[in-house]
Parts: structure tokens; sequence; C-alpha cells
């Protein structure tokens, strides 16, 4: 069976949404972020990265949401989670899901994260404020070029629609007033109604 | 005809060398960033981001070099660059290239693009003080966790080898001394010798 290891308030979430949405059957295992779990020994011989999500399988392990989340939908064709057969619409798809983790990801990554990219404290808390700016700058590019609408790729529900769901909800906590950005705020909500997505989050928070 | 927009010492030549062994006819298009051709309206109405690599398709426009490289792929089967029809083995090409492009090549920003994430030059000059030992870290975990040998996923070279090379190409300009990473420097040396790669490095210095 699927291991699924993920965290709570990461992008972790969009594969869960996704391995739901596929009717996957797995085992989802939560990894103790704020205790230091994903530096433990056990941990670090399942993802060397220390990161969340995980999905273990009878063939390995794959880290990395992207190359997660189109496992899921070739995994899973009857769902319909990527356009599998079209090899240029499979590319949008994927060029989406890439410039959330490269670009998006990264962005929000410098809020909390800048540890990663500097030691001196001055340096962390200045990449800090402008993260907010840099990061409203991304979500300024989905609402007025990459979203399609009603969902990222337009009529059909997708493997990008958790991904970007994932990344929008901390908004708020990125300091970030949501209203700016009216499609993004819809298309949360719109997938706050799914019943995948009702699902893992009532499982996260409960 | 498929336009491919690129510029020399970026992340392009991976998708060019990948055009360049799946056998596709194409017309590239330097893109002059140091003369800030990126920022002109009529690229930003190519790619609203202002970057490379760009492939233009008959369909229309595709952006971020791990859907490009897989679009190539998936466009050119005979070619193979990818295990097309085995969602776990091209999961994981998706998720070197996905750790290349979220966290490599993120690494390797901050060296020299420190200004996307922090305003104060002292902020930047710490990022870029920081920088090589963060891109060691990465090509250390590139050298003994992920790279399989010969090529990056073992015996079957595909979308993932140019990737890797492109940015190994710039662990000396990044401070970083490659005889520390034996496999990476030996894999740069191997691809150095096919062909495509020739082919495509003696016209970006033509």
């Amino acid at each position: 069976m699927l291991k699924f290891f993920y965290a709570a308030r990461t992008c972790s979430l969009a594969s869960h949404i996704a391995l739901e949405e596929a009717g996957a059957v797995y085992q989802a295992v939560p990894v103790d972020l704020a205790g230091g779990e994903q530096r433990t020994a056990d941990y670090l011989a399942i993802n060397p990265l220390g990161r969340v999500p995980v999905l273990v399988t009878d063939r390995g392990v794959l880290t990395e949401s992207p190359a997660i989340l189109a496992f899921i939908a070739q995994s899973y064709p009857e769902a319909g989670l990527a356009p599998l057969d079209d090899p240029f619409a499979f590319a949008c798809v994927q060029a989406f899901n890439s410039y959330l983790c490269s670009t998006v990801h990264v962005a929000q990554s410098h809020f909390r994260r800048g540890a990663r990219w500097a030691d001196d404290p001055a340096a962390i808390a200045e990449m800090k404020r402008k993260a907010p700016q840099v990061v409203a700058d991304c979500f300024e590019m989905i609402e007025h070029e990459k979203f399609a609408g009603p969902w990222v790729t337009g009529e059909h529900y997708s493997i990008c629609d958790p991904y970007l769901f994932s990344m929008a909800q901390w908004l708020e906590s990125d300091a970030i007033d949501v209203t700016r950005f009216p499609r993004i705020a819809e298309h949360r909500q719109r997938m706050s109604e799914r019943p995948a997505v009702k699902k893992v989050l009532a499982a996260l928070h409960a």
C-alpha cells in the first residue's frame, strides 16, 4: 500500500488532496516538523532532504510535489487529474506546477526559512521584510497571466488546482491581502467545497 | 516550426541539448539578457516572467525547464529521453528535475540574483557569501544520494542529464571546487563528448 508522509501547513497538502481525488488507497503518516522528526535518522533514511511530502510506493520512494502529483495523475488515469494523452496540455500543467515549486514556494520560503540562504540575522530579517512583496508579485502573475478559470488550466480540474490551493492557504500568514486576488480567492473557496479537500482538511485538523 | 528562445550561461542549455538529442527541427533565437531584451514589451508578450528558456509551439508557449524537457521527451518518444511508459520511473526523472529547478538553481541564484529576495545591499552580499556553501550542499546530495551513474538515473540517458549538466557548468564560477564531486565531474566530461552537446556549445560560443 502507498505510504504518504505529510505535515500540516506544508505543500504536502497538494499531494494529499490529489491522493483523495484519485481514490487512492494509502496510509497517511504525519511528520512532526516542529519536533524535528524530519531530521531523525529514520526519516532521513526515507528522504535525505528531510522534507515532506514523500510517497513510498512498492517500487521505491518519490519526493518533490510536482513529481508526486504527476505520478498520482498517471497512476489513476480514470480520475482525470491531468491531460495524459496530450503532451502540450500536459506540459502546460507541468509548467504551472514548476512555477509554483521553483518561484512561488521559494518566495514564500524567504518569509520563514531565510536561514537556508543567509546566516546573518539582519539579512534574514531583510528577506522576511521583502517576502510579502515578492510573494504578492507571484500571485499577481497567477491572477492575471496564468489562471484560466474556473480551474487553473480552464474547464478541467487538474493537479494544478490542489497545488495552487496549498500555497494560497498561506496568503494571510504571509501578510498578504487576499482581496487583491479575487480570482484566486474564489478558486480557494471553490476548492474548499470539494469533498476530497474537506476530508483532508478535517483529517489535518482533527 | 518550434521556436526556442535561449541565452548563453543559463539553464536554457538543458532544453537546447534535449532538442538536439531528440533530432527536433527548431529555430534557435538568442535573447540578449545583458542588453535587457527579456524586459522588452515584445519578449514579455511571449513570456511575462521575462525568463529563458521558452519553447513556442504551434499550440502555444511553454516555459519552465522541467516542463519543456518532459514535453520534448514525450514529443519525440523514439529518442528515448524519458521512461514514458512507466509512471514510477517517469516520476523519478521528474523528481530529480524538480529538485534541480526548485532547490539547486534557487541556491545558485542567491549568488548573483539576491536582489530578487532582498533590497538591502548588505543582505544581498550575505546571500552571495553563503551561496557557495548552499550550492555545494546540493551537489553533495546529488553526488552521494541522487546520482545513479553513469547517467543520472542509471544506464539510460534521460532529460535529467542535460539539466544537471547545465547547472554543473556553473560550479567554478560559483566558487566551488569541482574535485569535491568526482562523479559529477565525470558526468560533465561524459556529457561534453556527446555530439548533441558539442553542437549546442559550439553554436553558443560561435
